[in-house]
């Protein structure tokens, strides 16, 4: 069946970019339409303009695409845009598209904390999409086009929200969490991204602005929404303590996460409790038979040594979350080491996810 | 100035071995007089008995040493005795040489929680070894050889008590500790040692017996003496709760550990205190002044990027530990970043300042 | 379709064997139908017998087969046996196989010299497999099971001979090669396998018996079959001079090889000549239809940094060669850089498409 | 005893820059007296100016020194200037401190080729260096200052050259030459250097410019002096061949360089020969008793696994040559392995030891 979606892509050229263009091609959803770069590559082929770095061979159709520049009317027929744009950029340019009645689904940082705008990891807190029904429905009885933003999470935040949303769901609030991960370099791009000298025999114990991001971002997807309905409020920091600590490994796909945590409620389940709770969590883009939605959101591991990356990182195509070393903790509740693919459910694969959603409800 | 006391070596054709080898060539206190391997190795050259993997180059003196069997009767010449041994021989063996009156100094798990067992980290717990004193005092009047046993640390541990004493000491109780570590594979020795499949693009995410090590070995290096001065008592587990999640990663040497804990008293102090108590820390071999002791026993960087291990596991030859990213912790009171030298302050490096510790108190 | 032959694994719990478990899951021609491995292993499930290391998820019909022992009986009903079995078992065990009227194709060293056993890359020298054509007919016509073995080429040895053989196909004998190879770790195993303090900052400028392996196995597999049509005749070390300097580097998967070569017959072809009969080269198994065959036996790259082992080793899911660089060389005639998968085309895989291609030429 | 000689480091804050400062604190020759780097670093204190990244902490007297824009009048006073420039700037600033009298030594690409500079590897062609014996004698005798250039060698070359040379003073010409490299990353600098994706589970069979610099200045440093003794002569192309494949590698340091080569005299040297000659080579910086010099240029390794970057890249501080594996090659008459420092003899190390031998040869 042939797609009945048109897809957009901004920032094409980039790393971000790329992965939206693998994850697109043969998408039974969407048919990649237009693909969006600066002036300096509008115009020509996308295979002349990029420096395809994937290890997936640039597909034929994508490459022969003449690229764009990345401005509203060029994206016209797209029913979603996906923004892989730097955060240089993607102020301006995805207000003007939103504005325009697109549809903008960012990786970018710069309005993960507007209060209108949902933040969203799709097996997490993908309900938080439901804000633009009555918004949706009322532009199309009125026969307009509904523009709105939607940003995907940090790469390293995705992998600590499935778990705790599930758990979360299940036994009440967590009102305190500390993580400690080890991130993989693809997340920062290519070039030059993390230079070879920082991760060769070495790792950094510092990633600028992550550990902000962590600590802020879980507690919006974690959080509500306004009693009005038009904005969302984070977990107040009253109710949630969250510490993160944030290091750059060699590893190239795949954050890994020590994360210590403690329930509200007394008592607090027990370890099996715990388990069979996150391995159980079906996550809304599940139920709703989307496309990418991972057979299980979750996968609990049970060997000793697991999950590491580069053995666990793609279970279910990289949209599920591995945790293992379920167990007690002295200090806390519980201690788990979580690792999620930081490139497909922590960045272009999160907005892929997204779109289907949001196809799913009818959203676009 | 010609060295006064004769060295011994355990285990010298392993890894640990190897080190002190190289840490006791050229030094000004010791003489290697006698190395010990396994009978497969005894009567050979040393030079022929091992596959030397050291960056350095095995000294000449030491490659034509012939290897002795471990016995007693081979060492009765020692002022002190090295054990690199495996914990498989180390049992048997370090026993048979405390009986005959050896000073055994072991990087061997077996005896550290021997409540009769000083476990030292130089930097951090010196006076442990005073336990020592009246009974070598004695045995000398008596014109008699005592023997005793002394514990290193496991590695993780070393990078881990010496900030946290620096601030024990002077702020109080330390209750909460939460670590999460990533080790470097230098520490599993090279023989298999840790397989390349598991650390290139990957890391593991769990080291056998390492966070129950970490856990209880802090409380003991933290602890004091039992009322009649002849065992440790670690503290108790309602006094200090430790919470370890350890990693092996892709580094050769040099353990960094991310750290948060919280004061026992209120009010805490503040970071500038915190960073002030470190970096003025002056450990016992320092005021002793033992020949390997760190110019200073804590480094605190102030780059927001530091430590690392590639950059910072060399500090003072190895002897110190650098701490940066001091700051406060949204769960507990602090937070920071520890780097120490696995294979120096963390294991053989280690045994050598003991040794000079217990040259500068005349226990040996 | 299912499948219409039974194949059997032997040594399925090793590293070899896991891969061709994962190559035979879902094949269209074979079906999996027993699983041989030492005494220790025997039965037991599989999927409790083994340490599964590979990247993608155990399937779950191979984890439930009860493990056999290693012998004939056991494999009777195999049409085709693939051996993954160490070399110190491999000899007798797969002699009793072939004695026992059973089709092997072998991943070990041991028959690779004995002149009656073809050793095949399947891209490169499928035609050698017709030597058993006679044999099969005849067994076939007299209701009997003829037992014949394949040797799979050493791993390094693959990538060299196809974009070889294919030159030598249309310019002539090749009477000169030199070639530097810089091999992964997967080959040697994970458990040890190669130690990371190895390939951590370091390189290891030697591999047991490989040089010899690629100089020798090169002249087979480039050769021809003696007069009487029973015996391999590698080509004479007159005819052909091949030097292999061997390297073991800090890469997962894909071996990189450094070539350079020399043309019997003058003048030799231009560059572009080159470029093109390697590009066009067609494959007996790609002409034949194989299951498993690349697209293209041999891409040639053109960007000025490629092939690259981990954007390059997956094309045509690892059975392709990747070629980059052709350029004329200062020594000999031109030079290149070849990528190889080295579990896929350079084992496992070799072993599955060998298979196919007796399949194809109904030789099982 | 005090340093008699003024130095001076252009560059200072780039890493080459870095590493000449390394080697010249607590230099016994030479003090380090100016630093010069961009005019937005010019007027801070080098402390502050600079993103130290070496493994060694900066020494505090070098941390002090104000910088200094790289202008021959803020270097006046100095004996030699040593020049860590980019090739975008070497040209015009490293001519006009020429010009100025000044002498300097450089690392960077841009005179390398010109006829009357002298490109040296000191423990390979420091007689190159008495091309200006006449000059400096002249122009002391009539008061003035001599400036001249020397060029340090591309890091590549200098692993490849000192054993050619060693064999070719003894054995006569080499006319063939066959290099493959694997290069460590710390040549290409840290900021960006070289990227992490591209060696991580990677090598990169391509550096931009270095196979046509190992080829053609191998010939230069080979070669001999023009009749009227002021031009150097590289070899002709048809007197030696040489033909380089240059690969980056997960290295730190060290470059491993898989030589093969043939003697122009016949009959050719024995196996012993070759390694007798490389291990008895004296070079003439240790004959002048230059304080930097190796104790051996170059060391044989007997291990059938040596040398490797990480064991063996420090022998004398890096100024020394490793060369294993010395065999006999079916394609030219000799293979071996050499390794190399590539910072040290390759790069900061061997602009040292070129101003010593200017020093002990009275040039300077």
């Amino acid at each position: 069946m042939a797609p009945t979606k048109k897809a957009g892509v901004l920032g094409a050229t980039g790393s971000v970019g790329q992965r939206f263009i693998l994850l697109l091609s043969e998408h039974p959803d969407f048919e990649l339409a237009v693909l969006g770069a600066s002036s300096r590559s509008a115009g020509k082929k996308y295979s002349d303009a990029v420096d395809w770095k994937q290890t997936s061979i640039l597909p034929e159709q994508s490459g022969a695409i003449v690229v764009s520049e990345c401005k509203p009317e060029n994206f016209a027929d797209c029913d979603v845009v996906f923004s892989g744009l730097d955060a240089d950029y993607a102020g301006d340019i995805e207000k003007a598209f939103v504005d325009a009645g697109l549809v903008i689904i960012s990786n970018a940082k710069n309005y993960r904390r507007e209060p209108s705008v949902p933040l969203v990891v799709p097996t997490a807190n993908a309900e938080h999409l439901d804000i633009f029904t009555d918004r949706v429905l009322q532009s199309k009885s009125e026969g307009k086009k509904q523009g709105y933003q939607i940003c995907i999470s940090n790469c390293s935040t995705a992998g600590l929200v499935v778990p705790l949303k599930a758990l979360q769901d299940k036994f009440g609030p967590i009102d305190t969490v500390t993580v400690t991960t080890m991130q993989a370099v693809s997340g920062a791009g290519f070039s030059p991204g993390v230079p070879s000298m920082d991760v060769l025999d070495n790792l950094v114990p510092f990633i600028s602005g992550e550990e902000d991001k962590m600590e802020w971002e879980t507690k919006k997807i974690l959080g509500g929404i306004s009693a009005n309905g038009v904005d969302f409020i984070p977990v107040d920091d009253n109710e949630l303590r969250v510490s993160a600590q944030c290091n750059r490994v060699a590893v190239i796909d795949g954050h890994t996460e020590c994360v210590s945590f403690k329930f509200k409620n007394r008592p607090a389940p027990s370890v099996e409790q715990v388990k069979n709770c996150l391995s159980e969590f079906v996550s809304q883009p599940q139920r709703l038979g989307c496309y990418s939605a991972p057979k299980k959101a979750i996968y609990v591991l049970e060997q000793s040594d697991r999950p590491q990356p580069r053995l666990d990182r793609n279970r279910d195509n990289g949209y599920a979350v591995s945790v293992g070393r379920v167990r007690e903790d002295p200090v806390l509740d519980f201690k788990f080491v979580a690792l999620s693919h930081n490139t497909i459910i922590g960045a272009a694969g999160s907005g892929i996810l997204i779109a289907e959603t949001l196809l799913a409800k009818s959203l676009i």
